[in-house]
């Protein structure tokens, strides 16, 4: 297989080819009359809709790490995570515009694959990609993603919104990105070792990694819960507050909490953790609990809801009611297993918490 | 005056500091719900109009040079191309999303220059800057700006739909920007000259630029053309093709052609060349026509227009009618002052024009 390099085929080829990658997209969004190819990417939005827009811009060695990172997958995350912001406002994404900025030496092939990945990730959401910019980068990869998306003025779900007594609920688990991210980098340490030392990288210690694989997956391709938003508007139940776990619970919780007004007391033994980042959490000899509160990137949505409004939902396993709302004055609080109030809130990374 | 680096403020102040600054560009959107502060910006289309939307990527040392650029304009020109892909359209820019990455060296006050450039240019276009992103970048500063647009369908112009017969127009003067850049890039060398020997660089030096303003201007501060775009409107005459000269004349003219199947015809002498770059090119000893045909970045917009429909603005000073569509097998063609016809197509680069 001969690799290109963008200088060979062009910016004019180059676009030829993520056109061809991107293309059955275009046929998620019944709404669409023009995608790539002039100057702008041209909709009708879908009557009575109100639109939403979210945008995330990912540099090489501030968000990715190629030696870690399949480009594949890069691309998918980089879909899923402004997905995630669409799904946070209780909204149907239907639109993303991608831009890319390429080192002269990164090869086609490894663009197109990277195209591969948000093909798929836009097929998985019903998403069609309708536009975007390419151009040369002076070091490092650099991805800017796009998404609009639609929903009922009524059904728009805001940070602010949660009272106290609302349930805080969230979806599926924590902690997994945080502790694939760690794995990741302590093979990326063991490579960069074998290469100093000219030894070969074998296949055997690459086999060890997939008892790793739930939470290494979860870093690697998160999945944005568009599953759940859809749920939500099927029992017509409406959360009062809502946000994706981007930098993590403490943190997300909090946004909701100043947004709104409103202090919260979640329960430690609630908490749903990852049960893979409990297993590298032993072997490392770190603390998956701090994982699932402060490490983020687990695209997990957090809402709050009144407890009739849960009744609607109660039956899905994969809701977890991880805590209440309460008045501003009582803070952000965690009661951990023995029944002592942490204030979440004065504690600066969770590499220090406990 | 003390500087405070971003890692000093950090990322929520930041946020807060740059929403502070977007925050009056909110009042000219009509039907903005929610803008900074969210996981996503909220707007309510307008009844019955269509969206468009177009996103561009810079970066330092491909895009724009910090030596030669003041940080306010760059944030105003940011918007302004941004904006220009949408008046390419016929359509009115509505919403913004900006994001940016910044060395964390760079000082918060140029930060908030930036946005207040493009405070200036939303202001000036009428846009709500709704949302975005702030990281940090490894290397230069990135920005990535998404603006979206709307249209009644009937008037909204795509690079296709040129006719054989139809007029070629061109609104305002072309060349300024690549003879701005030159005698900017020529500034640089010399400032670095004097700084390489320990010279002071003097103000004396600097006063000469004023006679190039037209020019440098034209490049740093170039305008997107929505006052054409509201006078096309007004008018009700609606062009069969366009596009915004970001690439130049000759790419750009390229791109409506190949979209619509057709060739061209243009008259040397009808093109508006930006009398200031005439003056530089003289001095400089190099050839403003052929900036003003492959220089690019001057977005102006190129139209095709019947014409019956043409008879509608042809009393506007400001567009200039510059040759004619022909049959594809025709070619792209200039015809020169001499009469002699050159292919456009094959000028692989305007340095080597003549």
């Amino acid at each position: 297989m001969t690799h290109k390099t963008t200088a060979e085929v062009g910016e004019f080829g180059l676009i030829d080819r993520i056109s061809a990658i991107v293309k059955p997209t275009l046929a998620a969004s019944p709404g669409l009359i023009a995608g790539i190819g002039d100057d702008c990417a041209v909709w009708h939005p879908a009557a009575d809709m109100t639109e939403v827009a979210s945008t995330d811009l990912l540099l090489e060695q501030v968000h990715f790490d190629l030696l870690t990172t399949p480009v594949k997958h890069l691309g998918s995350k980089a879909i899923s995570v402004n997905v995630s912001d669409i799904c946070a406002m209780n909204a149907i994404p239907r639109h993303a515009l991608v831009s890319i900025a390429v080192p002269p030496s990164f090869p086609v092939e490894m663009i197109e694959e990277l195209y591969r990945g948000m093909e798929a990730a836009a097929r998985e959401y019903g998403i069609a990609i309708v536009g975007g910019d390419t151009s040369r980068s002076p070091s490092g990869l650099v991805l800017s993603v796009t998404v609009t998306g639609e929903a009922e003025e009524a059904n728009i779900t805001y940070r602010k919104g949660a009272e106290p007594g609302d349930l805080v609920c969230l979806t599926g688990t924590l902690g997994g990105s945080a502790a694939g991210l760690r794995v990741l980098t302590r093979e990326k340490l063991i490579m960069m070792e074998h290469i100093e030392h000219n030894e070969a990288y074998e296949g055997s210690i690459m086999a060890d990694l997939k008892e790793y694989s739930g939470a290494i997956q979860q870093h690697l391709l998160p999945l944005a819960r568009l599953d759940i938003v859809r749920f939500l508007h099927e029992r017509r139940a409406h959360p009062s507050a809502m946000i994706d776990v981007s930098d993590g619970l403490g943190q997300d919780l909090g946004h909701i909490c100043s947004a709104s007004g409103t202090g919260a007391l979640l329960q430690e033994n609630r908490i749903p953790v990852n049960s893979t980042a409990r297993l590298i959490a032993d072997e490392l000899q770190d603390d998956a609990l701090g994982w699932a509160i402060g490490g983020g990137e687990d695209y997990q949505l957090l809402f709050t809801m009144p407890h009739e409004e849960y009744q609607k939902i109660a039956d899905n396993r994969d809701i977890s009611v991880i805590g209440e709302i309460t008045p501003k004055e009582q803070g952000i609080l965690l009661k951990d297993i023995y029944g002592i109030e942490i204030d979440l809130q004065s504690l600066p990374g969770f590499d220090h918490f406990r």
